[in-house]
C-alpha cells in the first residue's frame, strides 16, 4: 500500500491545513517518511458531520451485512501482510513476534464482535405484552431495545499500535454497536494507523456503507483531541492512555452543553500478592515469571505488575533474592518513544530516591538509547502505606516488591490503593483462608482478580473485564476488552403500543433477526419466544 | 406510628444539630407538626460510614433473604395504613385516590425487584471455561459477575412522595442491587418520609441486616445534598428533581477525587404529535384526553405533555377549539408547594408574553391560593423553532399547542428539541408513512415513544424506559423506572482461574443460586448450563 500522509475523512484523503509531523523510529532515533499533514479544528467537522450523516443508515443495518463488514476489516488487515508488521516495528520498536500476536488479537476481536452482532443479545430486546384485561388499569404493549449512542471518538494508544488503536477494541466495539467512528491516530505510529485505516475504508466501500462510518484523523495531540470530544456530533469517547490526558478528556466531556460518556482506560499498578504456600514450591520459577511479566514489551502494558507483596522472613527473602537474580539477567528493550523512556527514567529516579526504598535488582541498558535497564525496587508495607509516591505508576519495566507481615497488612495496603485494573494472588491450598480475607477488599479496588497467573495477557472473550474503579478507568461500570465492551455504546429506548409497521425490525412479532427476547422478565430463545409474542 | 422529627441513621433516631423545619400544608398554608431537626455535615458521616460498613455483608446477601427484605418493606408500608395517605395528602395537596395508587405502585415496585433478586439475571454471570489445549496459548478459566457499586445517595422528589421518594424506584433498585442507601428526604414531605423510613428500618431489623443498610436524613436542602454527593463513601447518586439541582449534583460528582455516576431525572416537555388521520375521529375525546394528561396531579408529573403539535388548517383548528373548551372546564388543583406554584406562575407569564404565543384556553383558579388556573397556550412551528423560551418546561398544568404544516416541520422542530423522556404520536393507519419519517429523529431525542396514548402513567415493568438524552436525564444509558434500573448500581468484576473455594456463590460450578449463565457467549438456563460448566 502507498502511504498518503493524510487523514482519511469519510473515505477521502484530506490534506491537513496545519503543520506536518513524522513517524519516528525509537530504535534508530530517525524520522520515518512520509510526512503526515495535521488537520485543523475547521477540518474536524468534516469528519464529525459525516459520522452524524452515516448514523441513520449504519445504526439500522441488518445483522448479516453488519457482521460481514467487521469480518471484511479483519480480512483486509491480514491482507496487508508483512508491510504492517514492518512499519509497526519501525514506529514502536516492538519485535515482530509481539506485533504478529497483536495483529491476530485485533482480527480475532473483530470476528468475535461479528459473532456478537449476528447473535444479537446486545440489542437487549425486552417485551412486556399488552394486558388489556388487567385491573384497575390495562397494560399497554411495551417493547425495549438498545440503540447505538451515535458517533464515537476513539483515541489510539501508544503501546498497542494495533489492538488498542485504529481497528482496536474501542473501534471494534463501537462499530459493532452501530456507532460511526472518528479515530484520532496516535502520533507515535501514523503509518501503522494509515495502513489499518485504509483497510477499514476499503471495507466500508465494499459493504456499500455510508462513507462517514469511519474517519481517521491526524492532528496536533491535545488540541484536536479536546475539539473532537467537544464536538456536538460526538456522543461517546473511547480512550487508552495516560491519566492526565484521560482526565482532561473527562473534564471536557462533562463541561459540554450535553455531557457525554468517556471511557478512558488510564493507569494501573496491578498488585500481585504472594502468600506463604506459593513460596514452598519453585521460588526461582515464580521469580522468573514475575520478572518476565514486568519486562515483557518493555513493561509497556496496562497490566504490567507494578507491585508485588511478599511476606517478611525467610521465604520472602528467598523470593527477593531470586527476583534480583532474574532481573539482573535482563537487558532493556527499546521503548515506544523517547518521551516514554524519559518518563520512565524520571519515575524510576523518584521511586529509587524515596525513603525506605532499595534496589532489589537491576538489569542492563539495552541496545539503544531508549532501552533503560529493567529495575525492581523494594520497600516495607509501612513505607508503602505512608507514602503516596510509592503508588505512582512507572510505565515501563519497573516494579516494587513490598514486604508484609500479615493479611491485615495486605488489607490495609489494599484499602490505600487507588482503583486498579487487576490484582493477582500467588497461593496454594493452605493460603485459601488468608486469601479469602483479602478478596472482599480487592473486589472494591479492581476489575479482575487472578489466581496463580499474571495480569499480562488479557484474554478477549465474553467474561473478560479490562476495567476497574477510577483512576484505572473513568467508568468502573464498563470494560474496554471483551464482548461486554459493546454495552458502552448503547442506550435503551422503549416503544409503547407501536403498530407492527412502525416497530424496528428487532422488536417485531415476526422476529426477523431471530433474537433472544426477554418476555415479561424471562429470556426466551428466538424459536420459543415467537409463539408467546404472537399469541 | 409516632413521628420523632429526627433523622433515622443506621436504625437510630438522631437529633440534628442544625436548625429545625416543618412540613407544610399547601392547601391551608399551615405548618405541620412535629418540627424536624436538620443534621449538619459532621453528622452526615455517621450515615455514610455506617453504609460503608454495611456493604460487605449486604452486597453478599443470599437471594432469598435479600428478596424477603424487599417484600418486608412493601408489607410494612402497607401496614402503616391510612395514616400514610393522610399525612402525604396534608404535605402535598394530592388527593387520596392518587396517593393510594402511588402507594400500590411503590409496593408493587419493591415486590417486582424482589422477583428480580430471586431470578438473578442482573448478576450478569458469564463463564468462559478454561481451554488448556488451545494453541498457541491455553485459555484460563474466566468468570464474570456484576457486583454492587457501594453505598448510594438517593434524593426524594417533591412530586411523588411515595413512588420517587424514601422507598421509591431509586431506593428499591439500589437495595435490590445490594447497595446500602443513604436517603435525603425532600423537605416538602418530611412526615411521609419518616413513616416510610421507619417501615424500612423495621425491615432491616427484622431481616437481621447491618443497620447501615438504610439511613434517612433531614438536612438543609442544597448544602447537605452536595456534602452527601461529595462524601468518599458514596459510590453513586439517584435523583429526581429540577435541572438546576440535578446539574449541580453532576458537577459535584464529576469534581470528586474519585468521580461517581449520577442518575438524575430532571425535566421533559414530552411532545405529542397529532397527525391528520387522528383528527378524522372523535376530536373532542382526543382534546379531553390531552387536557386530562396536562392537568392530572396539577400537571406535576415528569411525563406531563408540555407540547402538542397539531396540523395547520381546518382539522387542527377543530382540535384547538376542542382543547380550549376542555381546559376552560377545568379548575386548578393545589400544587405541591408554594414555591412550585410560584414557579408555575412565572413560567406561564414568560410563555404567555413571548412573541407569537396566544392563549388557546384557560381554566379557573382552584380552591386555594396555590391552585393556579390550567392554561393551554398556542403558537406556530416557526416561532417554536426560533425561540428557545418556548422550550422551557413549565412544571404544572400548562402546555403549548404548536401548529405545523408538514412532516418536515416536525423533523425540524424535533431536531431543535433537547433530550426528552417521551414523545407521543396520535395517528391512524393513513399516517404510518408520515410517522415513519419522523421516528428516526424522535429516537435521537427521547427514551420512550408512545402511539395513541399519553406519556403519563409510567408502567413499572421490564421493558419500560423512564430516561432519555440530556437534559431529560444525566445519563441516557439508563432508566429510573422498571427492572433495568438495577443496572445503574452494578459493575463487572472478572475472576480468572479462582479455585471453587474462593469463588463467590454466583460463580461456583455448583450454581447454588440457580442462575442463568452466559457460557462462552451463549446464555444457558440454570439447569442446562450446570453440566457444561462441570464437564
Amino acid at each position: 500500500m502507498t502511504l498518503t500522509g493524510h487523514s482519511l475523512i469519510a473515505g477521502q484523503p484530506v490534506v491537513g491545513s496545519g503543520r506536518t509531523a513524522f513517524g519516528f523510529n525509537p530504535a534508530t532515533n530517525e524520522s520515518l517518511e512520509p510526512a503526515y499533514t495535521l488537520i485543523t479544528e475547521d477540518q474536524l467537522t468534516t469528519a464529525t458531520s459525516a459520522a452524524a450523516a452515516a448514523y441513520p443508515s449504519f445504526s439500522a443495518l441488518d445483522p448479516e451485512t453488519h457482521a460481514g463488514f467487521l469480518e471484511a476489516i479483519a480480512g483486509n488487515i491480514e491482507a496487508i501482510g508483512d508491510e504492517l508488521i514492518i512499519r509497526a516495528g519501525q514506529e514502536t520498536g516492538l519485535p515482530a513476534a509481539r506485533l504478529q500476536g497483536e495483529r491476530a488479537r485485533t482480527t480475532g476481536q473483530l470476528r468475535l464482535f461479528a459473532n456478537v452482532v449476528r447473535q444479537g443479545d446486545f440489542r437487549g430486546v425486552r417485551i412486556d405484552p399488552a394486558l388489556p384485561e388487567r385491573t384497575p388499569l390495562p397494560r399497554a404493549d411495551i417493547r425495549q431495545r438498545q440503540i447505538p449512542l451515535g458517533p464515537v471518538a476513539v483515541f489510539g494508544a501508544s503501546n498497542f499500535p494495533l489492538a488498542f488503536s485504529t481497528a482496536g477494541g474501542d473501534t471494534a466495539s463501537a462499530l459493532a454497536a452501530g456507532c460511526p467512528v472518528v479515530f484520532k491516530a496516535h502520533n507515535a505510529h501514523p503509518g501503522t494507523s494509515e495502513l489499518v485505516g485504509q483497510a477499514i475504508v476499503q471495507a466500508v466501500k465494499d459493504a456499500g456503507l455510508h462513507p462517514g462510518v469511519f474517519s481517521l484523523i491526524y492532528g496536533p495531540g491535545a488540541s484536536i483531541g479536546q475539539a473532537l470530544v467537544a464536538d456536538p456530533a460526538i456522543k461517546a469517547v473511547g480512550f487508552t492512555g495516560s491519566q492526565n490526558a484521560g482526565i482532561a478528556l473527562m473534564r471536557t466531556a462533562a463541561a459540554r452543553p450535553e455531557p457525554i460518556p468517556v471511557y478512558a482506560e488510564m493507569s494501573s499498578l496491578n498488585p500481585v500478592f504472594v502468600f506463604d504456600g506459593a513460596l514452598k514450591g519453585d521460588v526461582d520459577a515464580l521469580a522468573q515469571q514475575y520478572v518476565t511479566a514486568v519486562t515483557g514489551s518493555s513493561g509497556q502494558l496496562c497490566t504490567s505488575p507494578g507491585l508485588l507483596f511478599a511476606p517478611e522472613g525467610e521465604l520472602g527473602d528467598k523470593l527477593a533474592a531470586a527476583v534480583g537474580r532474574a532481573v539482573s539477567a535482563c537487558a532493556g528493550q527499546t521503548m515506544l518513544t523517547e518521551g516514554i523512556a524519559g518518563s520512565w527514567n524520571a519515575g524510576a529516579e523518584a521511586l529509587g530516591s524515596a525513603d525506605g526504598v532499595t534496589v532489589v535488582g537491576q538489569g542492563t541498558q539495552g541496545p539503544t538509547k531508549n532501552a533503560p535497564a529493567p529495575t525492581i525496587f523494594g520497600t516495607g508495607v509501612k513505607e508503602f502505606v505512608a507514602n503516596h509516591v510509592l503508588h505512582q505508576e512507572i510505565f515501563g519495566a519497573a516494579s516494587l516488591v513490598i514486604r508484609y507481615g500479615s493479611v491485615q497488612d495486605l488489607i490495609a495496603a489494599t484499602n490505600r490503593l487507588e482503583g486498579q485494573l487487576t490484582a493477582s494472588l500467588q497461593l496454594t491450598e493452605e493460603d485459601f483462608p488468608t486469601a479469602a480475607q483479602l478478596l472482599p477488599a480487592l473486589e472494591q479496588k479492581v476489575g479482575r482478580i487472578i489466581v496463580n497467573g499474571w495480569p499480562t495477557g488479557v484474554e478477549v472473550g465474553h467474561a473478560m473485564v479490562h476495567g476497574g474503579p477510577f483512576p484505572a478507568t473513568s467508568d468502573t461500570r464498563t470494560t474496554s476488552v471483551g464482548t461486554l465492551a459493546i454495552n458502552r455504546f448503547l442506550r435503551p429506548v422503549a416503544y409503547q403500543n407501536l403498530p407492527q409497521e412502525l416497530l424496528p425490525a428487532a422488536l417485531r412479532d415476526t422476529n426477523p433477526w431471530q433474537l433472544n427476547r426477554r418476555i415479561d422478565g424471562t429470556v426466551e430463545a428466538a424459536a420459543d419466544a415467537k409463539d408467546k409474542v404472537n399469541a
